[in-house]
Order: structure tokens, then sequence, then C-alpha cells
């Protein structure tokens, strides 16, 4: 099996060296990542600069390649330019911090997952709850868990799987649950601040806005629970509801 | 009516001008835009850095805020601390090249508007598909008729519109079509070039790979023939078919 392993953390993260750690027991394993943090960059690729690419090393043992760009690039890069032919599955992670509800749409993470699967290729993202994760070892096993799952089974065209892992030690994991988006969002506010030179800046900060009538049913609320969450995701943005009530209109 | 209008091709682009100019005769308008280009951002938001704001001029004229940020930041910093209050429309465009297709996942244009949708406030984005547009003024028209449009009749809670405008004369547009979003997906590929150090680097680039079984009904299809299109979008991922069919699996 031929794993193809990205991250939006940047190549020298803990998460990424823990997953590859855990798959090279089931497949060869190629890691093609940002060289440095990508976090919270979306969708985003890389049109108006070049991309430059690097081998990096662990010591002098070969780790894979860093890519100066977005997680989504790398997926690009990694199957056009590197492997140069199509692996069995693509995942990224393990993020640092959870990846539910609406940071789904900001997350490099999960875009990578997503780049995958326009290019028609099994793929996951994982994540685990927490921004300082102690032990990636459960998310490790989840991981190479869904890998065998998804490659045995394999996923409907055009469909992703959005894990997210609680903080937890695995004996405090409550099992795993199929969820879907939870709506709950963030409610933003902008942190001012003066530079030491007289000028004003701005931190974006902001507070979950929890959904109350939402139950584990939804991702975010899962996770909270202590369940792994798998939400199956795609890239068919289209408000299907809407278009159906719309379509007939004359404008 | 209040409109706040954004884009990603930058403040200073002509699109957002002609759009400006076109909102202004049916509302008050305020521009927050960013500072430099940001195509192929997607829903990238600015957290690693903080964000700053400038009063942008053309001549001595007052244009609106420039956002050293991505369009979706431009949208959170125009209402949470530009406008301080709730527009009544954000509006993103007119860009350059259309965002049918796959292009909305990578769209900054499409995410502006997409972020307005999570602060729950109705919007669209729009785009005329071409990346030489000389006359704006058609698709001005359109950003007009639907800004007039969605505020009177509304929009469902979560639905934003992505409008894409042909590059043609007026008398020769067909009509106006609701569509949803077509397959139709990129097969890329990068071209290595060596820079004048000896060092390789990579421009992706790639052509359409077109859908033959898909018509008119699909966005990138009935923009080629010649009809401007409406797309329902929204930004709840959840893919339903695979959820229901793995929500009741034991993992």
């Amino acid at each position: 099996m031929k794993i193809l392993i990205v991250n939006d953390d940047g190549i020298h993260s803990r998460g990424i060296a823990a997953l590859a750690k855990a798959l090279r027991e089931i497949g060869e394993v190629f890691v093609v990542a940002p060289l440095t943090e990508q976090s919270a960059v979306g969708h985003s690729i890389t049109m108006k600069i070049p991309l430059r690419v690097h081998r990096y090393f662990k010591g002098d043992e070969f780790f894979g390649y860093a890519v100066e760009g977005t997680p989504a690039d790398c997926v690009k890069m990694g199957i056009r330019n590197i492997l140069k032919e199509t692996p069995d599955i693509v995942i990224s992670g393990i993020n640092n911090g959870s990846n539910a509800a609406i940071n789904v749409i900001y997350s490099g993470t999960v875009s990578a997952a997503r780049e995958a699967a326009i290019m028609n290729i099994p793929s996951f993202a994982i994540s685990v709850d927490s921004h300082n994760v102690d032990d990636f070892s459960y998310a490790a096993e989840i991981a190479k868990k869904f890998a065998r799952i998804v490659t045995e089974e394999g996923l409907p065209s055009g469909t992703l799987l959005n894990i997210n892992v609680p903080n937890l030690p695995k004996e405090q994991i409550k099992g795993i649950k199929v969820t879907r988006q939870s709506m709950t969002r963030w409610d933003d506010h902008y942190e001012e601040r003066i530079d030491p030179y007289g000028k004003k800046y701005y931190w974006l900060t902001g507070d979950m806005d929890e959904k109350n009538d939402e139950t584990e049913e939804y991702d975010h609320y899962a996770l909270k629970a202590g369940y792994v969450s798998v939400t199956p995701i795609h890239f068919d943005l289209t408000d299907y509801s809407a278009y159906e009530k719309y379509k007939d209109w004359q404008f």
C-alpha cells in the first residue's frame, strides 16, 4: 500500500512524525508537507509565486519532502512530481487542534485531504482536540485503522473523511461515531494593539458560539462527549434545497 | 441599504471599482478589500500575524479600507471593526476570471461571500469569465439586480449565491440560469524551471478536464453557453448520502 502523508502544521511537527511512524507498519509512506506552519490557510494554492521543494532530514535520516507552499500544494506536488503515480490513500495530519464544526472551512489539514478527493484518491484528515497534544499514539492507531478500512472498503467518489480524536487516554474514549458537521461558529472579534512605532494592528480572536440544539450526532459535540468523530464530507458546495427552490425562477 | 463590498483581486482592481460605482446607486457602500491580490487563497484567514488596515484613496477621494490580509479577513474586519454593525448584504467581486466548477473551492472571491454567510448575512460572489475583462458594466448591472433580489426576498440561512457572468456584450447574453456546481476539475501539472542560481522551481499549471456528461444545468456549462450562472451554495460540507450509509456502522 502506497500512502501519501501531508499536514498543515509543517513537516517538523510531532503529529506528522507519529502518523508516518504508525503508517509505516502497514505500507510504503511518502511524506510531503509544508516547510512552515500553514494553519487556517483553507484550500489556498500557490499560483503567483513558484513552488520550491526540499529534501527534509531528521538527523541523517531522510524523512520526506518539504514544500514552500500550502497543504493543498503538497498534495498536488506530491502526486504529480514526487510520487509520479497515484497513492492508494492520502492522509492529512495528525493536526494539533480539532477541525470540527466551522473550523472545517478554514482548515489546511482538511483541505489537503479534500485536494486528494478532488484528484479522485481516497483520503482522510485526522486531528486531535488540543493545541498541546502530549501523546499522538491513540490518534495514530485510529489513523492506521481507517487507512485499512478506507483502502479495503473504498469511499464514494468525491467523499473524504474528517476524523477528530478527543485528547484523552485511550481508556476514556467512548467509541467511534459517524457524525455530521456542526453549525457551531466563531463569534469573532479583533483585539486592537499599538506597535512600538505608534501604528495600530489587530489580532483575530473569538469564542465558539455553541449551538444549544445540537447533539452528539454532530462532530463538535461527539468530540466533546469523548467520541472519535468521523464526518464524511465532499466538495460539491451546491445547496440542493435552495437549488430546487430557485431553479425555475425567471429573473 | 448598507452594502459591504469585498474582493480577492485587491482594492486597486477595476472590478471592485465598477461594483462600488453601480451599488452606490441603490445603497450606502463600504469597501473593505485586500491591499494586494489574493487569488486562489481559498478560505484562508490570518492568525499567525496581526492584521493592519489602511485608508485607501483614489486621487483625493476616499474609496475604502485596504486590509493586509485575505478576502475572508476583509469580511470579518469590515463587519466587526469598520462598519461595527451588520450590513444588509455583502457582495464579493467583480472578479477577473470565472469561479465555476472546481474553482469555487480555491476562490478567494467566493470564500469572502461564504464568510458573510457564516456570519448570517445575505451575500453573493460575482465573477466574469475572462482574465482580461474590458467592460464590467453588464456584470455590475447583474450585481445591482441581485442586490435588490437578495435583500428583498432574503436567502435561506447559510445559503449564498455564486454568480458567474459570460464575458460577452449584453445583447449576446442568453439569460440567467440557476445552476449546480459542475464537477469539472483541473488536470494539474507542474512546469519545472531552473533559476539563475541553478535551483529548481515549479509553476502550477494544467487544463480543465471537462465532464462530457454535464449539461447547462451545471455552472461551468451554462456560462460557456452564454448564460449568467447563479449557483446557490452553502458551507455544510457533510456528505449526507455517505453519512446515511455509514452512520450505523460499528467500527
